[in-house]
């Protein structure tokens, strides 16, 4: 199907809900839609129902994918801190995310992690009118995005390189640049010495030890500096 | 006085309180203590009640202040956005905090502010270990911010120049660099022409537009990659 101008969208019961009793929407209010693939519309409610919102297409701005993106591969943060995490990294327009798992994790990684994670970056984009959503990813273990083979892996550590000199680095490779950001208690010696054997270096994102998610999002306010 | 090691501190008795209560610790537990100025020291705990807890000193550690460090002048985020804000750039080893009072602030500034600010920041550094407790100030405007004449201010806003050219204007100017970063709202019409009257110019936080807390933390990650 291709979707014109002046074409109706039904909006999901999920988002019909959100319309008219968070946003007390009514027919004839303009609209913003995203399809979270890079294109904005703007629209005009048609027809209001608390399970079915119905907008009329008006225009629509396309937004080309940034053509470098910094991949975020995140221990898994706390609690609220999760939300706080994919909130900030949405806005600054990370363009995918790993739940990292690491040997000493203390949140562990569950299914249904994705889902959660996913809701709160759709969120982030509606509320941040960005229009590219970011995929989220299963859970991974180091050894596993190593073993993909298709990123150029570093790892934040106070003792680190520049994202400046990883950025050329990934360049060099011509490879997507990937930061894995550990959990709490830091990466194991086990995972410290597969970085030494597979020649993964550090990033340093400052003089000061981060906790998980502030590390995530300093990584990618650093990376949209340099592009 | 002059604190040796070997010396006895009595905690405070909110400190006491949070030392028994939320984290259980008995005569003989290894506590770490900081004064916000710096100083970082071991030391053992040797009598315990609710209401006093008395540590005995056994080393120090001074960490020197940064020589060069970003003020950041923010704009009020709504409720608990206010706390991660002050909790990451706290990690991130913001130097001084003024509360940005401007004409589309939705979050008014009142005189408790600072002390809620002061509290979350000195929890962000018991969490990570920071030794320097950020200066938290009293609210000001843009204008009574330049009026003050000892800082380089430049504004948040996408169409800037890069931190690390902000960076080096202030250091020709041999003043600390102060971003200002503007409300859910953004600056009023007013605001942006006394930037202009007044050469103050923009920087830019990447690509996307940013909310506010999300802006600040960017700032702060972005001059720390600098320095």
């Amino acid at each position: 199907m291709i979707i014109n101008e002046d074409s109706v969208i039904s909006l999901s019961e999920i988002e019909s809900s959100h319309a008219v009793r968070s946003r007390r929407l009514r027919v004839g209010d303009d609209v913003c839609l995203i399809n979270g693939q890079g294109v904005l519309a703007h629209g005009s409610i048609e027809h209001v129902d608390k399970r079915n919102v119905r907008v009329k297409l008006l225009s629509f701005e396309a937004t080309p994918e940034q053509n470098e993106a910094l991949l975020i591969a995140s221990a898994i943060p706390k609690g609220d801190r999760q939300k706080v995490m994919l909130d900030m990294l949405t806005q600054l327009g990370v363009g995918e995310i790993f739940p990292l798992i690491c040997e000493h994790s203390v949140t562990r990684y569950s299914d249904n992690l994705g889902g959660k994670w996913r809701r709160a970056s759709i969120e982030a984009c509606k509320q941040s009118r960005n229009v590219w959503v970011p995929t989220i990813h299963a859970g991974h273990s180091v050894a596993q995005l190593n073993e993909a083979g298709n990123y150029h892996l570093v790892y934040a550590d106070i003792s680190g390189v520049s994202m400046s000199l990883a950025r050329n680095a990934a360049k060099e490779k011509d490879q997507p640049l990937m930061v894995l950001i550990g959990p709490e208690g830091g990466f194991s010696r086990s995972e410290l010495d597969y970085f030494q054997k597979n020649k993964i270096a550090a990033v340093t994102l400052g003089g000061n030890i981060l906790r998980t998610e502030a590390a995530s999002v300093a990584a990618m306010a650093q990376f949209v500096s340099l592009v």
